[in-house]
């Protein structure tokens, strides 16, 4: 496939800001404390450092979006100093817990390409929104600029979904207004695929492959089985508001019969009759049937149908327990022999069954933010732009976050069939190339190899604590 | 890995039978009825045909054997004819539903390596045992002996567990008894790992690896979201009876503070108390709690966990509902955040991360079988035998089914820690040659080519129905 990064194509308004004077806090200065005005120097050609953080629900290929900065900064040491990656997320920038990825070994970095999850942290954690009004001191925004200018950060990396795609506009909007100028680029991923302008979302394409995977080998098994035992199967797969990922399911599904028979989407309030009427044809048409459950199913009430439903033994909500709601419906309404499957985090995590397609993207965006900052681009994300779809060919543009943040790109209702219960061509032509190809980790002892990074803490400069 | 065919192995009593003569029903007599006498004739250079059926729950490699059967049997046009599969395990035999796996191509065949599942469909049907008072024309032995004879079948192979072991084995008694002598081997599988004799059961060795892959993948997401998130995850796995697949788990945890931390075990009766403090510890030591469950746990009360406690909305016991079983304990008693997932089929079915040990001797197991039938062999098991543990090394020699049915390998008490939560090293020795090496299967479109065999009927000769 044919990749160029088009930092300035014209299919997007890409928000550019000029090339510019670099004020970095001299290093040399010390400890900052509120009483002391900051000592500034002009610093044209040397570098500043920057800083990197993983944000949200973590994925199989955040880690290589990782490795695509860290590499990418590597080679622009004149550019970039030192990269520090949060811990926990932008939690490690606002209490100072900085990683200093410097003394991590290339090999190290380069094994990130191959390791699920978030390597520095991740948090779920939503900054408060600026106010003006808000004692300087307890502001995060204040804060995260502080800790910025105390280790001569003048670039923002931030790994993540909607949410801090919101945060990073804010800090490269407040960072000028602050006097205190700082890049900030957001590095697109999550596995809920629904950030906008990018054809789709780092993370995403490797859920997507591990569902149609998992649904197609479970179909075959279900299959074997159904003469005697089993003739319904649920897996249950996220997507609290999107029906993407139970979407993907549907490649799965290439000829007549072929798994998943049914799909049910959290855009279709769940109908339970013809949901069992569906069921009842899939077993009298093919023995079985094979049934994917997006997470965020709703009841006719509006209500998550596994929250409006069953209850456990505590009388909680069963929260993630959908696929045993609707399978108990099953069996009483129609009394077939049944097993469910929840993937939960198996899902997001599979490294071992990646999509190279998602890879190349993840690695590909790590590497254009870093190429977009030392190019003077702030206030951006670098978008998947989609330009051919079989053969799927795309390159990388830069999006303003002005049109990223708050924005949830919705699955379209054309990509659902008309009864509700599976995916249209349309949809197979956008999902199929995001899952092509394998992307190996190397194995020792039959197990992935994943990395473990060193993880060591910058020494603090700020001279306060920050309560989050 | 050193691997030969001992059919004369010391250390196994094989029960050995002579060459004999074929006595193989002629093709041409056609249809027999009760009245009039079956017509043989001596056949010595005459092929007989060879019967194949597929029993119980099915694995990622159980097609492996297939072909290993299937290819095997080609190789000896001199002993054997065609190969007729049963449709839907020993269902097919009784109701006289074979397919003729002659019209499937090698490449079909060949194919059956990479496809999980049962490919000719399994069943859950226990034979009822011989009973000399009942009528012959409603005994399944005498009504499998009259298919055979229809047939011109004069080899059986029987691919399964324990029940299966014991079905074979009395059919190599039986068919003696009755005036028509059929070779019967087991060809073993089980991803419940509880057959005697061999050293493991094919289709193990690749839930093991699925599961510990699995783990170590969640536990690495787990880590990274525990500092905002969740701080304790429970994956269920199957073992309603022993805890061999939980205990695989326990590879992924190679050092200090790997994910499994928690294993819990059929073997050990669930103290919810001790339980709940390990959780805390680890969460103390680690940040977060990884558990891997048994479906089978025991209460203290001798029943499954999963039936004493939870209900679901509808009053049922929640079958394979451990897992948020136990995830309600430990909200409930440490309010900690969690997840939960429950792998069910997707862990038996996962072909695409198959070990590549299983599917080795998945394969070899089915080729000796064979291989034994034709050197006159009946009422063995090809058994795998352990030479090494490292470099892991093996053959296969010929177990006595005398030997096998209705003998369960329990596992070992002291596979499993003093404190009941983790292996010990002599388990480790054990399991970890089994998940070694990674067997992956073609992919087309980003998706696994798994195939699916014509499965095309032979005519029936009996002129009767059999219900079953």
């Amino acid at each position: 496939m044919a990749k160029r990064y088009p930092l300035d194509a014209h299919h997007v308004n890409a928000e550019t800001v000029p090339a510019r004077l670099y004020f970095c806090r001299s290093s040399s200065a010390g400890p900052s404390s509120g009483s002391q005005p900051p000592v500034f120097r002009i610093a044209i050609s040397m570098p500043c450092n920057a800083f990197y953080a993983q944000s949200g629900g973590v994925t199989a290929v955040i880690n290589v979006s990782a490795a695509g900065v860290i590499e990418t900064a590597r080679r622009y040491p004149d550019k970039i100093g030192k990269l520090y990656a949060g811990r926990n997320g932008i939690i490690g920038a606002l209490t100072e817990d900085l990683i200093d990825t410097s003394l991590e070994s290339d090999a190290a970095i380069s094994a990130l390409r191959y390791t699920p999850s978030g390597a520095f942290g991740s948090c779920r954690y939503k900054l408060k929104g600026y106010d003006k009004d808000q004692a300087p001191e307890l502001d995060p925004y204040e804060r995260l600029i502080e800790v910025f200018k105390a280790h001569d950060i003048g670039y923002f990396f931030y790994n993540g979904g909607g949410d801090s795609a919101d945060t990073c506009l804010k800090i490269s909007q407040l960072s000028e207004k602050m006097g205190y100028p700082i890049q900030a680029i957001h590095v697109p991923k999550t596995v809920d695929n629904d950030l906008p302008i990018t054809d789709c979302c780092p993370g995403f394409g490797s859920v997507a492959k591990y569902v149609a995977v998992s649904i197609r080998e479970a179909g075959y098994d279900v299959a074997s089985m159904a003469k005697t035992s089993t003739k319904v199967f649920i897996l249950e797969v996220m997507g609290r508001h999107a029906g993407w990922i139970a979407a993907a399911s549907g490649l799965a599904a290439e000829r007549e019969g072929d798994s998943p028979h049914i799909i049910l989407f959290p855009e279709v309030t769940f109908d339970e009759a013809a949901f069992l009427a569906r069921v009842e044809h899939c077993v009298a048409s093919y023995g079985y049937c094979t049934i994917v459950a997006s997470e965020g199913l709703h009841a006719p009430s509006g209500e998550f149908l596994s929250e409006a439903g069953g209850k456990d033994a505590f009388g909680h909500a069963q929260l993630g327990g959908l696929a045993p709601l609707l399978a108990g419906i099953v069996k009483d309404k129609l009394k077939y022999k049944y097993h469910w499957a929840v993937a939960d985090y198996l899902q997001r995590a599979a490294r071992h069954i990646a999509s190279a397609t998602d890879v190349q993207q993840a690695y590909a965006v790590g590497q254009a933010a870093v190429e977009m900052a030392v190019a003077g681009q702030s206030g951006v994300m670098p978008a998947i732009i989609r330009t051919s779809d079989s053969p799927y060919t795309w390159n990388i543009a830069a999006a303003p976050l002005v049109s990223v943040a708050n924005v949830e790109k919705k699955m379209p209702r054309d990509f659902i069939s008309a009864d509700g219960f599976h995916i249209t061509d349309a949809c197979r032509r956008y999902l199929s190339p995001l899952i092509q190809g394998e992307d190996y980790p190397p194995y020792v002892n039959g197990l992935p190899a994943y990395v473990r990074l060193q993880n060591v803490a910058v020494p603090k400069l700020t001279g306060r604590e920050f309560k989050v």
